[in-house]
């Protein structure tokens, strides 16, 4: 892909993430990060919070099972992903669009928190990746997660 | 702070980070971080390493210890900061110029690996925060940190 | 501020610029980027369009009247910002949310187009600067648009 | 490619563009932006410049040649690209790494200047993409851009 608007996300998961499988047998996990700026405030010359944004992610395979497991809600994470935009009709037959954002890489953050970290077993990238995948090519898989990125919703 | 080069790098450490304090008591971490993209090779049809980038980076303050206490050498992560160029003059006297990262907000990716959070205790953060520091505000300790940067190197 | 989302969008604008003026007399210009990734289809070995995100824009000051001087429609630009959010009630009493984004730098692409720089008068900039902003300084001006930014929509 | 660390940087051409083509017949040009964020010092309460970054930049094809009939010493520009790292050695032996940028997108900054737009005849695109390159896909070209890129230091 080229030519994607790739943002940096820092905030807080506002619900635990939401696992699922879908038929082929490939792992996505759903969940909003809520972003606060802090704005300095000369007169008071104190900071403050400004309007917080909250967007939708999704992340996918062996990485949406590794935040199933290690993520919250609360937890303060850092994440990289793709700008999205998606447009779907309500019950109304009305038009809505809404942006969204494919996480590539997420953790949780250290500013406030320790998180030790455990190594996945190589063999669990295998299990999931199915046949199509070239083995233990984290992109390529990916790639996959992309193209499939329109069934889960 | 206006004007900025903002980055998130991903890659791997190549080492534990050095976690050390300066005199007023502030923590700061130095690691390195190593990013190899991938390229996707049309005429085999596979994906191949690409030249790795070695970026020096820094964290402050309880970040620091939380970097210290949660990653090591070879750990993936991904990290967010603001580029810096520095000279200095070697021992023949001659001028170098590097480029490093100061960074503001790291987490252990969750690509490869869990990482379970365990939030830090606040109090942790008012014990090395100082007395100049207004409490309980990252941003403004942030910028603290901002201040004193050049005295740790 | 510290701590929004910071996001460089490259795409055409859907339309000429809209410039207005907030009673204050500060200028705004109003523009939708369209942004269409390309993506390498390994079945067919060619480059494909995806699907294109809009993203509503704006822009402040002396910029506003720069950008409404030198682009049009249909214009390819790369413009740096601040994502942000804003929830709004219709006629009907529903609210709705729309993802926006600041212009703090924008510039005519020159990917595929040359476009030579004519430098604006210093003056230009007191004159719509105002008597609260000091004098010269970009930053601060642009701040004080931040704080207007909710006027002229 | 994928996993590369992608900037975006505001600032100076410390120079006019330099425009070379290599021996296939491809343009390059390099040139070097300086970037100097702005500080708030709040015992001032004023804005001052903090420490000036120098970043060399590259850009390929016929964006190259725009750049070389647009920009000049001095143009503020914003630029997008991926950051690369190079190792040489010196005259006397001793192995030096730079930090550069290789450009995907460029174009003189509207916040100062008027830029009008002239697009090219897409002729242009076709007379320097040769044989090699699929016709009217730029991101193809920019592509092979990529694979010469050690060509022309």
């Amino acid at each position: 892909m080229a030519g994607e608007i790739v943002i940096t996300v820092v905030g807080n998961l506002t619900d635990d993430p939401e696992l699922r499988f879908i038929p082929s047998g490939v792992a996505v996990a759903h969940f909003t990060v809520a972003s606060t700026p802090r704005v300095y405030d000369r007169e008071s010359g104190e900071w403050k919070d400004a309007e917080t944004l909250f967007l939708r992610c999704s992340v996918w395979r062996q990485e949406a099972e590794h935040v199933a497991q290690s993520l919250r809600r609360g937890t303060r994470v850092i994440a990289q992903g793709r700008l999205r935009q998606r447009t779907y009709e309500t019950k109304e037959g009305e038009r809505r669009t809404v942006v969204e954002c494919e996480v590539d890489e997420i953790g949780p953050s250290l500013r406030f928190a320790t998180a030790p970290v455990n190594k996945a077993p190589r063999t669990s990238v295998l299990a999931h990746a199915g046949a199509k995948s070239p083995a233990g090519d984290p992109f390529a898989q990916h790639d996959e997660g992309t193209q499939e990125s329109e069934e889960p919703f």
